[in-house]
């Protein structure tokens, strides 16, 4: 009588005590049978500065955690302590899953597949000829790999920051050359959105904690589809706007949940299944 | 709806891959219902001496462990790297089983308390006026401790090491000024076996690897009760001959699964079934 491996996971990073990332693990876990721990290991109750993430890696290979999730500050520091990297979380420079596999810590990006699967589930049939990404942070930029590895064909990054958005927009094109990447600024926006097929708002207006909307929603039109990365709450203002004004649109809670999904099936080798543990989210959340 | 806490423990040593306890805490963690993650963090596989064991304590606690079990040959070294010790470990001087609780380490020994809950259960109203102890190692040290404990008269410790018999001796007569605590060689067993009310044996022989008996079995007699701490196997050649004189035997079984049982009710603060335990213990070693 064999029992299934019993599953080791944590989650580093700062403030990452609420995250719902736990609860999605074990509860799939659970629903698979499997013993799985996941543990929130929030640096700054650890009293831990990001740049030990690597000691924090190489302690927890060493008591047996089989992966761990990776967020902010640590998805950039964490890189240079791995042994392999899948290729889109090295071109993006950032990781935000570590499997120990074999004696080594293998990187990969699930924020990045996670946004694509999330939309690809949201909202199929989509048009990405344009579309525009407003907030170029680390969310932002992980989306903006997505909808490049989408075929998008045209990419533009608006940010408060222009540098910022500058200077993604300029990585983005030179790693996609089949793709136009290009930045603007916020007052553009009313020049953009009206020719453009979507739009992905990733900066933290409309969360619970920052209310409001990130743009003027005037600008809106039917024939735009307009997705939101902010997932507390689900029903965003900018998302009540857009169907009030026509829009389809994709909540944050696709992405949120696909990371988990993906990371999932990453440590164990076993297919999640997605829509209990989108369902287990909404749950959540409510 | 609140799910119960998960558990994760790990049992540090060297040469503990085989160990049979981390199955035991899981299955009943399982049969409790709860996420039970148990795991051998084996000193030489992962190229740590045994003096890290200070650190492997604190990254442990670090990275959300709930406890540590700890064996060869960390018991002592463990002692100084505690916020607080179990009065009993604390006069051994040795603890194996760490519990991080609000921030502190609590250490504690449940191979005392093994021994005396799996003696009580096996032998009920065994006579404890003289009792002969043969192994002065970590095993003998717990036993010793256990049995005068439960109230034992007259301890004698008999080693091929005398002046390791000697010296355990010494030290349980001045914490056991009620009792009389003496120490022999393996020649004197002739005169103290045909006296005496029983014996424990806590040497490794008899174990699959090393087979034989430690004594003449020809000092065996009705009279005497024969404990063995050998649980690989559980029917030792001394057990076996014992029987076979009439006498009333222990295996090493009730002392084995006694300390898992002890082990787990302080992590988790749960009563555990002990007769379940037990059960799923003799199915692993049949």
């Amino acid at each position: 009588m064999t029992t299934p491996h019993p599953y080791l996971v944590g989650l580093v990073g700062t403030g990452v005590g609420p995250s719902l990332t736990p609860a999605l693990h074990m509860t799939e876990g659970h629903a698979q049978g499997l013993d799985y721990v996941y543990r929130t290991l929030d640096l700054n109750v650890l009293g831990l500065s990001p740049d030990r993430v690597g000691d924090v890696l190489s302690w927890a290979r060493t008591l047996g955690y089989d992966a761990l999730n990776i967020t902010h500050p640590c998805k950039q520091l964490v890189v240079e302590h791995l042994d392999d990297i899948d290729d889109t979380a090295r071109a993006l420079g950032a990781v935000n899953t570590v499997v120990f596999r074999g004696g080594r810590a293998h990187g990969y990006n699930t924020d990045i597949t996670g946004f694509a699967h999330g939309f690809t589930e949201g909202l199929p049939g989509a048009s990405t000829s344009h579309v525009i990404l407003v907030g170029a942070g680390g969310a932002g930029t992980a989306v903006a790999a997505a909808l490049l590895g989408l075929g998008t064909d045209h990419l533009t990054v608006v940010d408060l920051d222009v540098d910022r958005a500058t200077a993604l927009a300029g990585d983005l094109a030179a790693r996609h050359p089949q793709a136009h990447v290009d930045a603007s600024s916020f007052d553009k926006l009313s020049v953009l959105l009206p020719e453009a097929d979507g739009v992905v708002h990733a900066t933290p207006t409309g969360m619970a904690e920052h209310p409001g909307i990130a743009f003027d929603t005037a600008l809106l039109h039917p024939g735009l589809w307009v997705a939101d990365i902010v997932y507390r709450p689900l029903d965003t203002a900018l998302l009540q706007t857009a169907r009030a004004t026509g829009c389809r649109t994709l909540d944050g809670g696709h992405m949120a949940v696909h990371q988990a999904v993906d990371a999932f099936a990453l440590i164990t080798g076993l297919a999640p299944d997605a829509a209990r543990m989108s369902a287990h989210f909404r749950n959540l959340v409510a």
